[in-house]
């Protein structure tokens, strides 16, 4: 199987370079040793929007002008509706019927169209839509050209501190794992790069074990307040993954929520509990990690669930 | 009176590259033609590092290896605290006694020694550790190393947008809005720059209208939730801020409440009330800013107003 390589994410980087946020290293002064890269500060709030921007910019104009088709109901809908919008072309969102109103009115805003879906049939209302508009499916992490642009965070990571130890990603689909982790293995072969799970979605924990993908019922995975990472890898990100990862440190809900309450009051970041997972092993880690950088995936939390947290 | 210019600010640029952080504009896709800078990002949680490095950076080494002094009981005490301890140099940091223990105790994590004063003993105070530990006094404002080290963020605003059209800043002390200021009507001459003021600590849009500096009582300026705006400008800061500013927009404690809780709800950031007026004046604005640039100066607030006002 072909693996995306540093030069694949560094073609990426050119190609978002005035597309995306360029998100600093910030240090955290309340915690001697650890740098934060505040994703959640890209335009839709999540870095989802660099491999929606590398996978859009990648395709030739006339392909691309047919226009893209996402399913999913989280940021990657947000990052698609948003990049295609800046592209001035159509864009279908498949997201499903449960999904709450304000993130379907989210994706519209941008000028996507939704097409609602029952439970369970995402991929293949999805695949009708592209047969309908002749659209391109974007998919969110199972594809070379998102796992590269989701890596440029990754060359960031190592331009800002060619010297970091240690680099903590949340997994989920994988795509955001493997494309950092291949940037950094490349480029700061002695850092150590971790994956974060919860406990409640630990799937990729236990497929690294067993050396092959495990299948964790969906029903499970769904009960981690992470809802970003209810996601498994596929084959292609799971490769990378076991290339790339020193191995992965899986989190409890409690450690979570401190992890978003300590974003919120020290770091001054509001963070989605996906996007708070970093921390969370950070601060359960009882090894010394030296330099470490957490990535802070997104900050896309719903307000009453913020409220709580602070309490 | 010698004005600051673009070149101190150049200056100060490289003297604190490596010691600040390069904080990012960040769109505000909920509020078409906004960006913001999120100094709330840096190290201590505020803009002030910039001027403390730069004013610490410009000492010779002899002078700097006797120590810094600097009364504050807000951003400037932990931005000196911070910088003196990078340099490896002592700090005292006069303090009134009624700071909250906990910025005491944020004062003294960084290394610095706290001497606390009664009320309005401040620069009494710290004019007798001056003379007595032979250290330098690093004032919050009224200095031109303070200001060109502010206008740092107004240089990267320029380089980041060039064609930007308004530029929103807090104005307190007027350190920061000297600065940007100035950096902004050298590179971009056609944008606008306007202060922000609390309606409640409104001393310095008094002062440009009548065209010399009005003194508001301080018990007047306390009244206002934005702890760090209830200063005065000096006859250096008000000099430069009569060059570069196109005027003040006052805001008042309610529209920099809803400020506070639109950051931290739409834009994943928790801002401090002096960090947010910007965004009130944004909102408050009937007429077209074009594209505009808020600076949200700094994200230091009380979990539990913080809570009260997500609330």
């Amino acid at each position: 199987m072909q693996l995306v390589t540093v030069d694949d994410i560094r073609a990426a980087a050119g190609r978002i370079r005035h597309q995306v946020v360029r998100t600093p290293l910030t240090p955290a002064l309340w915690a001697p040793g650890l740098w934060l890269k505040p994703e959640s500060l890209q335009a839709i709030g999540a870095f989802k929007v660099r491999g929606a921007f590398n996978a859009i910019g990648s395709l030739d104009p006339d392909t691309r002008a047919r226009g893209v088709v996402a399913y999913s109901s989280g940021n990657h809908a947000q990052a698609v509706a948003y990049a295609a919008a800046q592209y001035g072309i159509p864009a279908h969102i498949v997201m499903p019927e449960e999904t709450p109103a304000i993130k379907v009115a989210a994706t519209r805003d941008h000028g996507a169209e939704v097409v609602l879906c029952g439970a369970g049939q995402r991929e293949k209302v999805a695949a009708e839509v592209v047969e309908r508009t002749g659209g391109v499916l974007i998919p969110p992490f199972d594809h070379p050209a998102i796992i590269a642009g989701q890596g440029t965070a990754g060359l960031e990571i190592a331009e800002d501190m060619p010297d970091v130890e240690t680099v903590l990603i949340p997994v989920s689909g994988g795509g955001l794992a493997s494309g950092i982790g291949t940037a950094i293995k490349a480029l700061c072969p002695r850092a150590k790069v971790f994956g974060v799970e919860p406990e409640l979605a630990a799937d990729t924990a236990e497929s690294l074990q067993q050396g092959h993908r495990a299948d964790w019922p969906i029903e499970d995975r769904n009960r981690t307040i992470a809802d970003g990472l209810r996601s498994q890898p596929s084959d292609l990100t799971f490769a990378h993954l076991q290339q790339v990862l020193d191995g992965i440190i899986t989190v409890t809900e409690d450690e979570i929520r401190s992890a978003v309450r300590e974003l919120a009051l020290r770091a001054h970041l509001v963070a989605e509990p996906s996007g708070a997972v970093s921390l969370a092993a950070f601060r359960k880690s009882s090894t010394p990690l030296g330099r470490t950088v957490i990535v802070v995936s997104g900050g896309n939390i719903e307000p009453a669930m913020l409220r709580d947290i602070l309490g």
